[in-house]
């Protein structure tokens, strides 16, 4: 069971962006498992993809026709990841391309293909086929419900967010959706994420705008540290409400798309994490007081990735001795430990390196129990600050991936 | 349980070398948690130390006194890590040396503490020193077993590993210990080992012997990948079964020694992941064929780390996908996927970066449920290979570690 608040928002419409979705069978029966989005024409499509060297047929495919124009069509499949499928596995993201092209009446490097599921095996290339027709006939604009609904694998719920926003006197809708629960550790962005706007924007700045807030949202999460091979976040503006385009970061517009998206990008990539398999709890890892923000980082990461503390927080024992350990094994260089201070929420466990004076068990253990909780440490040697998001490990971690293909 | 032989073997006197043990009740009772070795005079030590920033107390007492004189002196207990202790953390490491110190009428620094368990609790000082005459009293050359049982913490099993070999006629020992099951991804040495023989070596050859075999052995394996914080091994060579002493590398008996040492290390280190929390399965991981050793180590680690192929493994399932992901996040730069080998045992699984040919789920599974396996990856571009150890993710890793402190 995902931990906190998951429930799907009011998810706005977008006006340019249509979904339609299908039954394909690609592993199992009846499910839509086939999902396609249609951007109106102009609009600008910025993408990110995993930084695993394995990356998968569908993302060397999405990168190099994003390369070429904007894309008219994204088509989505789970169940599959076509992954660690070599020479045929290009050839079938290709091939789904062109076969939708031919069906939408535009160029195959308009299609981005992405998949998500089991790694090395071929993708039903036939049934994929067959469910391109029905899944652009029901194309529609209120369909995001179902689109993230297609796309979960391990994912025990939809995860979306939606905002209105009002320039210039002008209402824009901005809705997102993202997939992903286990291999969550991204590098670039999460398995996959679908986010879009009918605000005007130009290429330039979609682009800058999803690496921005990517880098704070999708690149701060981890549920086991494992990078997946598909991994793709996509950010359309379509334009379509109306306005003149937004092509400069001086454009006072500009600041307030930025944290419009920001935060459906952060509240995609924390559902991530609150839907982590098997995750009882919703961690967030902060370390201020560090030179620079990779060090902050680097720690922050170390406590997140490690299973003594990650357990620990599942048992809500306030074991921070498995804290200090996460922290000094960051490889941080001179790290000075007697600067430490660590808080669990407002109860400081450690000061100056060691227990702090007034710490009780009792005060940890009732952090622990919490659903959700802050780990905060001050490294005491500077101003930088960063922060990354995990769950626990749980026994359902290991059923789940235990049993994931059975 | 661990994972295939365990058992100890003949533990051969080592000439100079005393054990003593006695019940401290450092965290549980009747158990003989405190554990003394004594070293004839002229005994040359060498110690490698854990690389944690948050390295405890005894560490630094260790190294220290290390650096002054060849210790005469060991003092081990278990129960408490006595790290994250702060300033009366170090007192007290320093204040048990001064205690046996005066006991066995040497100088303080020529006793080195270990401690492991619990991080971030003081030591019950006052009980660990009445348990330091008797654990003196206690002193005999026959107890390298009492040791090994003395030094256990979510151990199941007693580690130790034993042989005789001959150099010029003369017949030397070499016998060793090692403790450890959790919080394991050593780095310069694992959570504590001892090794002595009664072979003559130089103090610069015996650091130099440790340095080398710790690199190949305790450096190259992780449970869970998180390095404790109290990380420590030793080697002490007594000289007392005679023959001159070896100073150089060129001395014909120095291959030998080297040698047997590498293969008593290995199997100590071997011993600690086939004792690894929750283990089911003993996993071998060789990565060949790269342009250096760091990125076959890199990749191996990767590998070994990865807790959804720790997970695959617990569950005997084939799931290979999940190893080509760990490879390709690895962060090796220009990986050629399409040049890649994988083989589980016998049986290659991946052909030039995807599915092999021949490739059947049955041979797969027939690998996967035995308790011993090698994942070999050849990376198709240098001679370079490296190899690192390392156990299944199954539920009682959680179960351990959620109740540790219960």
């Amino acid at each position: 069971m995902a931990v906190g608040d998951v429930t799907m928002p009011h998810m706005h419409v977008v006006q340019g962006v249509k979904i339609g979705s299908a039954e394909a069978y690609v592993r199992y029966p009846n499910r839509r498992d086939l999902v396609v989005f249609e951007f109106a024409k102009g609009t600008n499509v910025a993408g990110v993809f995993t930084q695993n060297a394995f990356c998968a047929a569908p993302v060397h495919v999405s990168k190099a026709h994003l390369a070429q124009a904007n894309p008219r069509y994204l088509v989505i499949n789970t169940g599959n990841a076509n992954a660690g499928t070599g020479k045929l596995g290009m050839q079938n993201a290709q091939l789904t391309c062109v076969k939708l092209a031919e069906l939408a009446q535009v160029e195959a490097f308009e299609v981005l293909p992405f998949s998500t599921g089991v790694i090395g095996e071929q993708l039903p290339l036939q049934r994929l086929e067959q469910g391109l027709k029905p899944a652009l006939d029901s194309l529609t604009d209120d369909a995001w419900l179902d689109a993230a609904t297609g796309i979960m694998t391990t994912d025990t719920t939809p995860k979306g967010a939606s905002e209105q926003f009002e320039l210039d006197g002008i209402t824009y809708s901005m809705t997102g959706i993202s997939k992903g629960a286990g291999m969550i550790r991204p590098n670039m962005a999460t398995m996959l994420s679908f986010v879009a706007t009918d605000a005007p924007i130009s290429k330039q700045l979609v682009e800058q705008l999803l690496k921005v807030t990517v880098e704070q949202s999708f690149n701060r999460i981890t549920v086991d540290g494992d990078t997946s091979t598909n991994d793709s976040c996509i950010f359309a503006a379509t334009g379509l409400a109306g306005g003149d385009e937004i092509r400069e970061i001086g454009d006072a517009r500009y600041p307030v798309v930025l944290e419009v998206l920001a935060r459906i990008m952060k509240r995609l990539a924390q559902l991530i994490v609150r839907d982590g398999e098997g995750a009882t709890k919703f961690i967030t890892v902060t370390v201020e007081g560090g030179q620079d923000t990779q060090e902050c980082c680097d720690i922050a990461y170390s406590i997140a990735h490690s299973p003594l503390v990650k357990t620990a927080i599942f048992a809500s024992d306030p074991n921070w001795g498995r804290i200090l350990a996460a922290i000094g094994k960051a490889g941080v260089k001179d790290l000075d430990v007697e600067k430490i201070q660590v808080w669990l929420d407002d109860v400081q466990i450690c000061k100056d390196g060691g227990a702090a004076a007034d710490y009780t068990e009792e005060a940890g253990a009732r952090v622990m129990t919490q659903p959700e909780l802050t780990i905060l440490v001050d490294l005491g040697r500077g101003t930088a600050k960063d922060t990354v998001y995990t769950c626990d490990l749980s026994y359902d971690y290991v059923k789940i991936n235990a049993d994931y293909r059975s």
